[in-house]
Protein backbone atom coordinates (compact mmCIF):
# COMPACT_ATOMS: atom_id res chain seq x y z
CA UNK A 1 0.00 0.00 0.00
CA UNK A 2 0.96 3.60 -0.51
CA UNK A 3 0.20 5.50 2.70
CA UNK A 4 0.01 9.26 2.50
CA UNK A 5 -0.90 12.41 4.37
CA UNK A 6 -2.57 15.34 2.66
CA UNK A 7 -4.10 18.73 3.12
CA UNK A 8 -7.20 20.02 1.33
CA UNK A 9 -7.44 23.55 -0.02
CA UNK A 10 -9.64 24.56 2.92
CA UNK A 11 -6.90 23.57 5.34
CA UNK A 12 -8.32 20.23 6.48
CA UNK A 13 -5.69 17.53 6.66
CA UNK A 14 -6.07 13.79 6.54
CA UNK A 15 -4.44 10.54 5.55
CA UNK A 16 -5.17 7.41 3.65
CA UNK A 17 -4.13 5.00 0.94
CA UNK A 18 -3.24 6.05 -2.59
CA UNK A 19 -5.13 3.95 -5.14
CA UNK A 20 -4.67 5.00 -8.75
CA UNK A 21 -5.59 8.65 -9.05
CA UNK A 22 -7.41 8.97 -5.72
CA UNK A 23 -6.67 8.80 -2.04
CA UNK A 24 -8.93 6.52 -0.06
CA UNK A 25 -9.42 8.40 3.20
CA UNK A 26 -8.81 6.43 6.36
CA UNK A 27 -8.61 9.36 8.76
CA UNK A 28 -12.32 9.09 9.50
CA UNK A 29 -12.00 5.64 11.03
CA UNK A 30 -8.36 5.38 12.14
CA UNK A 31 -7.32 7.62 15.02
CA UNK A 32 -4.06 8.91 13.63
CA UNK A 33 -1.52 8.41 10.89
CA UNK A 34 0.82 6.98 13.50
CA UNK A 35 -1.79 4.38 14.40
CA UNK A 36 -2.20 3.47 10.74
CA UNK A 37 1.55 3.00 10.42
CA UNK A 38 1.76 0.84 13.51
CA UNK A 39 -1.28 -1.26 12.65
CA UNK A 40 -2.22 -0.90 8.96
CA UNK A 41 -5.78 -1.45 7.83
CA UNK A 42 -6.91 -1.99 4.25
CA UNK A 43 -9.29 0.46 2.61
CA UNK A 44 -12.86 -0.64 2.15
CA UNK A 45 -15.41 0.32 -0.52
CA UNK A 46 -17.20 2.45 2.07
CA UNK A 47 -14.23 4.76 2.62
CA UNK A 48 -14.49 8.18 0.95
CA UNK A 49 -12.05 9.07 -1.80
CA UNK A 50 -10.47 12.30 -3.00
CA UNK A 51 -8.85 12.87 -6.39
CA UNK A 52 -5.09 13.33 -6.11
CA UNK A 53 -5.52 16.52 -8.14
CA UNK A 54 -7.42 18.05 -5.22
CA UNK A 55 -4.83 17.55 -2.49
CA UNK A 56 -1.57 18.98 -1.29
CA UNK A 57 0.81 16.25 -0.14
CA UNK A 58 2.22 16.41 3.37
CA UNK A 59 5.36 14.53 4.42
CA UNK A 60 4.30 10.94 5.23
CA UNK A 61 5.58 11.05 8.81
CA UNK A 62 4.16 11.42 12.31
CA UNK A 63 2.96 14.66 13.85
CA UNK A 64 6.17 15.17 15.83
CA UNK A 65 8.60 12.75 14.26
CA UNK A 66 12.15 12.07 15.21
CA UNK A 67 14.07 12.56 11.98
CA UNK A 68 17.48 10.90 12.01
CA UNK A 69 19.75 11.17 9.00
CA UNK A 70 22.96 9.34 8.13
CA UNK A 71 25.88 10.93 6.34
CA UNK A 72 28.44 9.30 4.07
CA UNK A 73 26.54 6.02 3.82
CA UNK A 74 27.29 5.35 0.15
CA UNK A 75 31.02 4.78 -0.33
CA UNK A 76 30.89 6.74 -3.60
CA UNK A 77 29.56 9.82 -1.77
CA UNK A 78 31.94 9.37 1.17
CA UNK A 79 34.75 9.48 -1.38
CA UNK A 80 33.30 12.54 -3.13
CA UNK A 81 32.96 14.29 0.22
CA UNK A 82 36.69 13.77 0.78
CA UNK A 83 36.31 11.49 3.72
CA UNK A 84 39.83 10.13 3.91
CA UNK A 85 41.01 6.52 4.19
CA UNK A 86 40.45 6.53 7.95
CA UNK A 87 36.74 6.83 7.26
CA UNK A 88 36.62 4.34 4.41
CA UNK A 89 35.32 1.57 6.63
CA UNK A 90 33.46 3.38 9.42
CA UNK A 91 32.43 1.25 12.36
CA UNK A 92 29.38 3.37 13.21
CA UNK A 93 26.94 5.50 11.24
CA UNK A 94 27.48 9.27 11.16
CA UNK A 95 24.14 10.66 12.35
CA UNK A 96 22.48 14.02 12.66
CA UNK A 97 18.87 15.14 12.98
CA UNK A 98 16.41 17.45 11.28
CA UNK A 99 13.47 19.33 12.71
CA UNK A 100 10.14 18.38 11.10
CA UNK A 101 9.55 21.88 9.73
CA UNK A 102 12.63 21.49 7.54
CA UNK A 103 10.61 19.24 5.20
CA UNK A 104 7.71 19.97 2.86
CA UNK A 105 5.56 17.44 1.03
CA UNK A 106 5.71 16.43 -2.61
CA UNK A 107 4.80 19.19 -5.03
CA UNK A 108 5.39 22.04 -2.60
CA UNK A 109 8.38 24.17 -3.44
CA UNK A 110 11.51 23.82 -1.36
CA UNK A 111 12.83 27.12 -0.09
CA UNK A 112 16.20 28.64 -0.89
CA UNK A 113 17.09 30.81 2.11
CA UNK A 114 17.41 34.53 1.58
CA UNK A 115 21.00 35.53 1.10
CA UNK A 116 22.32 31.97 0.82
CA UNK A 117 23.34 30.43 -2.46
CA UNK A 118 24.35 26.96 -1.34
CA UNK A 119 21.12 24.96 -1.12
CA UNK A 120 22.17 21.53 -2.37
CA UNK A 121 20.22 18.38 -3.18
CA UNK A 122 20.57 15.02 -1.46
CA UNK A 123 18.25 12.38 -2.86
CA UNK A 124 17.66 9.48 -0.48
CA UNK A 125 15.49 6.55 0.42
CA UNK A 126 14.04 7.04 3.89
CA UNK A 127 12.46 4.57 6.31
CA UNK A 128 9.17 5.38 8.02
CA UNK A 129 8.82 3.56 11.32
CA UNK A 130 5.69 1.52 11.97
CA UNK A 131 5.88 -0.51 15.16
CA UNK A 132 7.63 1.27 18.02
CA UNK A 133 10.76 -0.17 19.52
CA UNK A 134 13.96 0.25 21.46
CA UNK A 135 17.16 -1.74 21.02
CA UNK A 136 15.69 -3.47 17.99
CA UNK A 137 17.91 -6.33 16.80
CA UNK A 138 18.84 -6.07 13.09
CA UNK A 139 17.03 -9.32 12.34
CA UNK A 140 13.78 -7.80 13.67
CA UNK A 141 14.23 -4.38 12.08
CA UNK A 142 11.96 -5.00 9.12
CA UNK A 143 9.00 -5.64 11.36
CA UNK A 144 9.39 -2.08 12.67
CA UNK A 145 9.59 -0.37 9.28
CA UNK A 146 6.18 0.63 7.90
CA UNK A 147 7.63 1.52 4.53
CA UNK A 148 10.00 3.58 2.43
CA UNK A 149 9.58 7.10 1.12
CA UNK A 150 11.60 9.43 -1.11
CA UNK A 151 13.55 12.18 0.63
CA UNK A 152 15.21 15.34 -0.60
CA UNK A 153 17.54 15.75 2.36
CA UNK A 154 18.72 19.08 1.06
CA UNK A 155 21.44 21.03 2.82
CA UNK A 156 22.60 24.61 3.04
CA UNK A 157 26.27 23.81 2.52
CA UNK A 158 27.83 27.01 3.80
CA UNK A 159 26.03 26.64 7.13
CA UNK A 160 26.63 22.89 7.28
CA UNK A 161 30.33 23.68 7.15
CA UNK A 162 30.27 26.46 9.76
CA UNK A 163 31.39 23.95 12.38
CA UNK A 164 32.11 20.25 12.78
CA UNK A 165 28.39 19.61 13.38
CA UNK A 166 25.92 19.58 10.50
CA UNK A 167 22.81 20.88 12.31
CA UNK A 168 23.00 24.49 11.12
CA UNK A 169 22.92 23.39 7.48
CA UNK A 170 20.22 20.75 7.81
CA UNK A 171 17.34 22.51 9.47
CA UNK A 172 16.29 25.45 7.32
CA UNK A 173 12.49 25.57 7.10
CA UNK A 174 11.13 23.94 3.97
CA UNK A 175 14.61 23.30 2.64
CA UNK A 176 13.95 19.61 2.04
CA UNK A 177 11.03 17.37 1.15
CA UNK A 178 9.60 13.91 1.75
CA UNK A 179 6.95 11.88 -0.04
CA UNK A 180 4.71 11.70 -1.88
CA UNK A 181 3.84 8.59 0.16
CA UNK A 182 5.50 5.66 1.82
CA UNK A 183 5.25 2.32 0.10
CA UNK A 184 4.75 -0.47 2.60
CA UNK A 185 7.58 -2.95 2.91
CA UNK A 186 5.49 -5.91 1.70
CA UNK A 187 5.38 -4.28 -1.76
CA UNK A 188 9.09 -3.59 -2.02
CA UNK A 189 10.39 -7.09 -2.66
CA UNK A 190 13.71 -8.39 -1.49
CA UNK A 191 16.10 -6.71 -3.90
CA UNK A 192 17.97 -3.45 -3.53
CA UNK A 193 16.23 -0.16 -4.21
CA UNK A 194 17.58 2.24 -6.79
CA UNK A 195 17.86 5.86 -5.70
CA UNK A 196 18.08 8.47 -8.43
CA UNK A 197 18.00 12.24 -8.34
CA UNK A 198 17.23 14.43 -11.35
CA UNK A 199 17.74 18.15 -11.63
CA UNK A 200 15.57 19.66 -14.35
CA UNK A 201 15.41 16.20 -15.90
CA UNK A 202 19.16 15.52 -15.83
CA UNK A 203 20.36 12.57 -13.78
CA UNK A 204 22.70 13.76 -11.03
CA UNK A 205 22.62 10.93 -8.47
CA UNK A 206 22.15 7.21 -9.12
CA UNK A 207 22.97 4.33 -6.81
CA UNK A 208 21.41 1.25 -5.23
CA UNK A 209 20.82 0.47 -1.59
CA UNK A 210 22.82 -2.77 -1.66
CA UNK A 211 25.87 -0.48 -1.70
CA UNK A 212 24.96 1.24 1.56
CA UNK A 213 27.68 0.92 4.18
CA UNK A 214 25.00 0.59 6.85
CA UNK A 215 21.96 -1.25 5.56
CA UNK A 216 18.40 -0.39 6.51
CA UNK A 217 18.31 -2.99 9.30
CA UNK A 218 21.68 -1.83 10.67
CA UNK A 219 20.41 1.74 10.88
CA UNK A 220 17.20 0.78 12.67
CA UNK A 221 19.19 -1.29 15.15
CA UNK A 222 21.79 1.40 15.80
CA UNK A 223 19.38 4.33 16.08
CA UNK A 224 16.92 2.43 18.27
CA UNK A 225 19.71 1.61 20.69
CA UNK A 226 20.08 5.23 21.75
CA UNK A 227 16.58 6.58 21.13
CA UNK A 228 13.16 4.90 21.21
CA UNK A 229 11.57 4.77 17.78
CA UNK A 230 7.87 5.50 17.38
CA UNK A 231 5.38 5.20 14.54
CA UNK A 232 5.99 7.98 12.04
CA UNK A 233 9.65 8.55 12.85
CA UNK A 234 11.93 8.85 9.84
CA UNK A 235 15.38 7.45 9.22
CA UNK A 236 17.13 8.85 6.15
CA UNK A 237 19.54 6.29 4.77
CA UNK A 238 22.12 8.49 3.05
CA UNK A 239 22.72 10.14 -0.27
CA UNK A 240 24.67 8.81 -3.28
CA UNK A 241 27.51 10.54 -5.07
CA UNK A 242 26.55 13.54 -7.15
CA UNK A 243 25.78 16.52 -4.94
CA UNK A 244 26.01 19.97 -6.46
CA UNK A 245 28.73 21.10 -4.07
CA UNK A 246 31.17 18.68 -5.67
CA UNK A 247 30.47 19.73 -9.24
CA UNK A 248 33.03 21.88 -10.99
CA UNK A 249 31.96 24.60 -10.68
CA UNK A 250 29.50 23.89 -7.84
CA UNK A 251 25.85 23.99 -8.88
CA UNK A 252 23.31 24.84 -6.23
CA UNK A 253 19.51 24.91 -6.33
CA UNK A 254 17.91 28.11 -7.57
CA UNK A 255 14.40 29.35 -8.15
CA UNK A 256 12.77 27.64 -11.10
CA UNK A 257 14.69 24.39 -10.71
CA UNK A 258 12.75 21.15 -10.52
CA UNK A 259 14.22 18.46 -8.31
CA UNK A 260 13.10 14.85 -8.53
CA UNK A 261 14.07 12.03 -6.19
CA UNK A 262 13.00 8.58 -7.32
CA UNK A 263 13.19 5.39 -5.29
CA UNK A 264 12.42 2.28 -7.30
CA UNK A 265 9.23 0.59 -6.18
CA UNK A 266 8.22 3.69 -4.24
CA UNK A 267 7.73 6.60 -6.62
CA UNK A 268 8.95 10.06 -7.51
CA UNK A 269 9.20 13.04 -5.18
CA UNK A 270 9.06 16.20 -7.27
CA UNK A 271 9.58 19.72 -5.94
CA UNK A 272 10.23 23.10 -7.42
CA UNK A 273 12.51 25.66 -5.81
CA UNK A 274 11.55 29.15 -4.69
CA UNK A 275 13.29 31.95 -2.88
CA UNK A 276 12.42 32.62 0.73
CA UNK A 277 9.90 35.42 0.92
CA UNK A 278 10.08 38.28 3.32
CA UNK A 279 6.97 37.06 5.17
CA UNK A 280 8.98 34.19 6.60
CA UNK A 281 10.44 36.69 8.99
CA UNK A 282 8.09 36.99 11.92
CA UNK A 283 7.40 40.65 12.67
CA UNK A 284 9.52 41.67 15.62
CA UNK A 285 8.09 43.35 18.68
CA UNK A 286 9.93 46.31 20.07
CA UNK A 287 12.85 44.78 21.92
CA UNK A 288 13.31 44.76 25.63
CA UNK A 289 16.44 46.66 26.58
CA UNK A 290 19.41 44.84 25.12
CA UNK A 291 21.31 42.92 27.72
CA UNK B 1 8.70 34.73 38.05
CA UNK B 2 9.62 31.09 38.17
CA UNK B 3 7.56 29.25 35.55
CA UNK B 4 7.30 25.50 35.84
CA UNK B 5 5.57 22.42 34.52
CA UNK B 6 4.60 19.55 36.80
CA UNK B 7 2.86 16.23 37.00
CA UNK B 8 0.68 15.07 39.88
CA UNK B 9 0.84 11.53 41.25
CA UNK B 10 -2.40 10.64 39.46
CA UNK B 11 -0.80 11.53 36.12
CA UNK B 12 -2.40 14.93 35.59
CA UNK B 13 0.05 17.51 34.36
CA UNK B 14 -0.09 21.28 34.60
CA UNK B 15 1.96 24.44 34.83
CA UNK B 16 2.17 27.60 36.83
CA UNK B 17 4.31 29.94 38.87
CA UNK B 18 6.48 28.81 41.77
CA UNK B 19 5.87 30.97 44.85
CA UNK B 20 7.67 29.88 47.98
CA UNK B 21 6.78 26.27 48.66
CA UNK B 22 3.79 26.07 46.34
CA UNK B 23 3.00 26.23 42.65
CA UNK B 24 0.23 28.61 41.70
CA UNK B 25 -1.57 26.78 38.94
CA UNK B 26 -2.20 28.74 35.77
CA UNK B 27 -3.09 25.83 33.51
CA UNK B 28 -6.77 26.27 34.29
CA UNK B 29 -6.94 29.72 32.75
CA UNK B 30 -4.03 29.83 30.27
CA UNK B 31 -4.33 27.58 27.24
CA UNK B 32 -0.84 26.13 27.24
CA UNK B 33 2.60 26.50 28.74
CA UNK B 34 3.78 27.82 25.40
CA UNK B 35 1.13 30.54 25.59
CA UNK B 36 2.25 31.45 29.11
CA UNK B 37 5.84 31.74 27.91
CA UNK B 38 4.89 33.92 24.95
CA UNK B 39 2.55 36.14 26.94
CA UNK B 40 3.14 35.81 30.69
CA UNK B 41 0.34 36.52 33.15
CA UNK B 42 0.75 37.07 36.85
CA UNK B 43 -0.88 34.72 39.34
CA UNK B 44 -3.93 35.98 41.20
CA UNK B 45 -5.27 35.11 44.65
CA UNK B 46 -8.01 33.07 43.00
CA UNK B 47 -5.61 30.64 41.35
CA UNK B 48 -5.34 27.23 43.02
CA UNK B 49 -2.04 26.20 44.58
CA UNK B 50 -0.26 22.89 45.09
CA UNK B 51 2.55 22.21 47.57
CA UNK B 52 5.87 21.58 45.82
CA UNK B 53 6.15 18.40 47.87
CA UNK B 54 3.18 16.98 45.97
CA UNK B 55 4.47 17.40 42.43
CA UNK B 56 6.93 15.83 40.05
CA UNK B 57 8.76 18.44 38.03
CA UNK B 58 8.67 18.26 34.25
CA UNK B 59 11.20 19.99 32.00
CA UNK B 60 10.08 23.64 31.65
CA UNK B 61 9.82 23.52 27.87
CA UNK B 62 7.11 23.23 25.22
CA UNK B 63 5.26 20.06 24.32
CA UNK B 64 7.39 19.43 21.23
CA UNK B 65 10.35 21.73 21.68
CA UNK B 66 13.26 22.26 19.40
CA UNK B 67 16.28 21.66 21.60
CA UNK B 68 19.46 23.16 20.21
CA UNK B 69 22.74 22.76 22.07
CA UNK B 70 26.10 24.44 21.58
CA UNK B 71 29.42 22.70 22.08
CA UNK B 72 32.74 24.19 23.12
CA UNK B 73 31.24 27.54 24.08
CA UNK B 74 33.41 28.14 27.14
CA UNK B 75 37.06 28.54 26.10
CA UNK B 76 38.13 26.55 29.16
CA UNK B 77 36.06 23.55 28.04
CA UNK B 78 37.09 23.92 24.41
CA UNK B 79 40.68 23.68 25.61
CA UNK B 80 39.91 20.67 27.82
CA UNK B 81 38.18 18.97 24.89
CA UNK B 82 41.38 19.31 22.88
CA UNK B 83 39.96 21.65 20.32
CA UNK B 84 43.16 22.84 18.69
CA UNK B 85 44.31 26.37 17.93
CA UNK B 86 42.28 26.44 14.71
CA UNK B 87 39.15 26.28 16.86
CA UNK B 88 40.31 28.73 19.50
CA UNK B 89 38.39 31.58 17.96
CA UNK B 90 35.49 29.91 16.17
CA UNK B 91 33.47 32.12 13.87
CA UNK B 92 30.25 30.14 14.31
CA UNK B 93 28.68 28.11 17.10
CA UNK B 94 29.04 24.33 17.01
CA UNK B 95 25.44 23.10 17.24
CA UNK B 96 23.65 19.82 17.66
CA UNK B 97 20.16 18.87 18.80
CA UNK B 98 18.48 16.66 21.36
CA UNK B 99 15.13 14.92 21.24
CA UNK B 100 12.76 16.00 24.02
CA UNK B 101 12.61 12.53 25.55
CA UNK B 102 16.31 12.75 26.33
CA UNK B 103 15.49 15.09 29.25
CA UNK B 104 13.74 14.45 32.56
CA UNK B 105 12.62 17.06 35.08
CA UNK B 106 14.23 18.04 38.36
CA UNK B 107 14.25 15.28 40.97
CA UNK B 108 13.69 12.44 38.52
CA UNK B 109 16.67 10.15 38.12
CA UNK B 110 18.73 10.38 34.96
CA UNK B 111 19.28 7.04 33.31
CA UNK B 112 22.63 5.37 32.71
CA UNK B 113 22.14 3.19 29.63
CA UNK B 114 22.47 -0.54 30.03
CA UNK B 115 25.92 -1.70 29.06
CA UNK B 116 27.39 1.80 28.75
CA UNK B 117 29.72 3.24 31.35
CA UNK B 118 30.36 6.69 29.87
CA UNK B 119 27.39 8.83 30.93
CA UNK B 120 29.01 12.19 31.64
CA UNK B 121 27.69 15.42 33.13
CA UNK B 122 27.47 18.77 31.38
CA UNK B 123 26.02 21.51 33.56
CA UNK B 124 24.67 24.46 31.58
CA UNK B 125 22.44 27.50 31.59
CA UNK B 126 19.71 27.11 28.98
CA UNK B 127 17.41 29.65 27.37
CA UNK B 128 13.68 29.01 27.10
CA UNK B 129 12.12 30.87 24.21
CA UNK B 130 9.08 33.07 24.82
CA UNK B 131 8.09 35.11 21.80
CA UNK B 132 8.47 33.27 18.51
CA UNK B 133 10.80 34.58 15.86
CA UNK B 134 12.94 34.03 12.82
CA UNK B 135 16.16 35.89 11.95
CA UNK B 136 16.08 37.65 15.28
CA UNK B 137 18.72 40.38 15.48
CA UNK B 138 21.02 40.06 18.50
CA UNK B 139 19.81 43.37 19.88
CA UNK B 140 16.25 42.01 19.95
CA UNK B 141 17.13 38.57 21.27
CA UNK B 142 16.26 39.26 24.90
CA UNK B 143 12.69 40.07 24.00
CA UNK B 144 12.36 36.50 22.68
CA UNK B 145 13.81 34.76 25.73
CA UNK B 146 11.20 33.89 28.36
CA UNK B 147 13.83 32.91 30.88
CA UNK B 148 16.74 30.73 31.89
CA UNK B 149 16.73 27.21 33.30
CA UNK B 150 19.36 24.78 34.55
CA UNK B 151 20.33 21.96 32.23
CA UNK B 152 22.20 18.71 32.72
CA UNK B 153 23.15 18.23 29.08
CA UNK B 154 24.59 14.82 29.84
CA UNK B 155 26.30 12.78 27.16
CA UNK B 156 27.12 9.15 26.53
CA UNK B 157 30.73 9.78 25.53
CA UNK B 158 31.49 6.52 23.78
CA UNK B 159 28.54 7.01 21.45
CA UNK B 160 29.20 10.73 21.03
CA UNK B 161 32.61 9.76 19.68
CA UNK B 162 31.39 7.01 17.34
CA UNK B 163 31.48 9.50 14.47
CA UNK B 164 32.15 13.16 13.80
CA UNK B 165 28.54 13.98 14.71
CA UNK B 166 27.41 14.10 18.33
CA UNK B 167 23.78 12.94 17.91
CA UNK B 168 24.28 9.32 18.95
CA UNK B 169 25.69 10.39 22.32
CA UNK B 170 23.21 13.14 23.07
CA UNK B 171 19.82 11.53 22.70
CA UNK B 172 19.59 8.64 25.13
CA UNK B 173 16.18 8.68 26.83
CA UNK B 174 16.25 10.33 30.24
CA UNK B 175 20.00 10.82 30.06
CA UNK B 176 19.79 14.54 30.84
CA UNK B 177 17.57 16.89 32.81
CA UNK B 178 16.18 20.42 32.78
CA UNK B 179 14.57 22.55 35.46
CA UNK B 180 13.25 22.82 38.03
CA UNK B 181 11.77 25.97 36.48
CA UNK B 182 12.76 28.84 34.26
CA UNK B 183 13.37 32.17 35.89
CA UNK B 184 12.04 35.01 33.79
CA UNK B 185 14.63 37.37 32.35
CA UNK B 186 13.32 40.40 34.26
CA UNK B 187 14.54 38.78 37.49
CA UNK B 188 18.01 37.90 36.26
CA UNK B 189 19.62 41.33 36.28
CA UNK B 190 22.24 42.47 33.86
CA UNK B 191 25.32 40.68 35.16
CA UNK B 192 26.75 37.33 34.12
CA UNK B 193 25.27 34.12 35.48
CA UNK B 194 27.42 31.65 37.32
CA UNK B 195 27.08 28.02 36.25
CA UNK B 196 28.26 25.38 38.71
CA UNK B 197 27.97 21.60 38.69
CA UNK B 198 28.36 19.44 41.78
CA UNK B 199 28.78 15.69 41.87
CA UNK B 200 27.81 14.25 45.25
CA UNK B 201 28.44 17.69 46.69
CA UNK B 202 31.88 18.22 45.12
CA UNK B 203 32.28 21.13 42.75
CA UNK B 204 33.27 19.84 39.30
CA UNK B 205 32.32 22.71 36.96
CA UNK B 206 32.32 26.43 37.69
CA UNK B 207 32.29 29.29 35.22
CA UNK B 208 30.36 32.44 34.36
CA UNK B 209 28.41 33.29 31.26
CA UNK B 210 30.41 36.43 30.50
CA UNK B 211 33.11 34.01 29.35
CA UNK B 212 30.90 32.37 26.74
CA UNK B 213 32.37 32.58 23.26
CA UNK B 214 28.87 33.07 21.85
CA UNK B 215 26.68 35.04 24.23
CA UNK B 216 22.99 34.33 24.77
CA UNK B 217 21.92 36.96 22.23
CA UNK B 218 24.42 35.67 19.65
CA UNK B 219 23.02 32.17 19.99
CA UNK B 220 19.40 33.28 19.61
CA UNK B 221 20.34 35.28 16.52
CA UNK B 222 22.34 32.48 14.92
CA UNK B 223 19.88 29.67 15.65
CA UNK B 224 16.85 31.69 14.60
CA UNK B 225 18.48 32.41 11.27
CA UNK B 226 18.23 28.79 10.18
CA UNK B 227 15.20 27.60 12.15
CA UNK B 228 12.12 29.43 13.42
CA UNK B 229 12.02 29.60 17.20
CA UNK B 230 8.75 29.03 19.03
CA UNK B 231 7.62 29.40 22.63
CA UNK B 232 9.05 26.58 24.70
CA UNK B 233 12.05 25.86 22.52
CA UNK B 234 15.32 25.43 24.38
CA UNK B 235 18.81 26.69 23.56
CA UNK B 236 21.57 25.18 25.70
CA UNK B 237 24.44 27.60 25.99
CA UNK B 238 27.37 25.27 26.55
CA UNK B 239 29.19 23.57 29.40
CA UNK B 240 32.24 24.79 31.37
CA UNK B 241 35.48 22.91 31.89
CA UNK B 242 35.29 19.93 34.21
CA UNK B 243 33.56 17.02 32.51
CA UNK B 244 34.22 13.53 33.85
CA UNK B 245 35.71 12.31 30.59
CA UNK B 246 38.71 14.61 31.08
CA UNK B 247 39.43 13.56 34.64
CA UNK B 248 42.40 11.27 35.25
CA UNK B 249 41.14 8.61 35.41
CA UNK B 250 37.81 9.45 33.77
CA UNK B 251 34.87 9.52 36.17
CA UNK B 252 31.44 8.81 34.76
CA UNK B 253 27.99 8.91 36.35
CA UNK B 254 26.88 5.77 38.16
CA UNK B 255 23.82 4.68 40.11
CA UNK B 256 23.57 6.44 43.44
CA UNK B 257 25.33 9.60 42.29
CA UNK B 258 23.63 12.93 42.87
CA UNK B 259 24.22 15.57 40.21
CA UNK B 260 23.43 19.23 40.83
CA UNK B 261 23.53 22.01 38.27
CA UNK B 262 23.15 25.50 39.69
CA UNK B 263 22.66 28.69 37.71
CA UNK B 264 22.89 31.82 39.85
CA UNK B 265 19.60 33.67 40.06
CA UNK B 266 17.77 30.63 38.71
CA UNK B 267 18.12 27.72 41.12
CA UNK B 268 19.44 24.21 41.49
CA UNK B 269 18.61 21.23 39.29
CA UNK B 270 19.17 18.07 41.30
CA UNK B 271 18.96 14.55 39.89
CA UNK B 272 19.99 11.12 41.02
CA UNK B 273 21.33 8.49 38.66
CA UNK B 274 19.85 5.03 38.06
CA UNK B 275 20.61 2.18 35.74
CA UNK B 276 18.35 1.58 32.79
CA UNK B 277 15.85 -1.11 33.64
CA UNK B 278 14.95 -3.98 31.40
CA UNK B 279 11.43 -2.63 30.90
CA UNK B 280 12.84 0.15 28.76
CA UNK B 281 13.13 -2.42 26.03
CA UNK B 282 9.82 -2.62 24.24
CA UNK B 283 8.81 -6.25 23.75
CA UNK B 284 9.53 -7.23 20.18
CA UNK B 285 6.98 -8.84 17.93
CA UNK B 286 8.03 -11.82 15.89
CA UNK B 287 10.05 -10.36 13.06
CA UNK B 288 9.00 -10.29 9.47
CA UNK B 289 11.45 -12.26 7.34
CA UNK B 290 14.79 -10.50 7.42
CA UNK B 291 15.45 -8.60 4.26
Amino acid sequence: MRLARFRLPGGTSGFGVVAGDVIVRLDQRVGSFEQLLADPVAPSPDDPTIPLDDIDWLPPVGDHPKIVCVGFNYPSHASEAERGPAQDAPTHPTLFTRFPDSLVGAGAPVVRPAGEDSLDWEGEAALVIGRPGRRIPPEEAWSHIAGVTCLAENSVRTWQLHSTQAAAGKNWPGSGAAGPWLTSTDELGDGPLRVTTRLNGDLVQDDTTDRLTFQFADLVAYVSTFTPLRPGDLIATGTPRGIGYRMDPPRFLRPGDVLEVEVSGVGVLRNGVVDEVAQDRVPQPVGRAAR
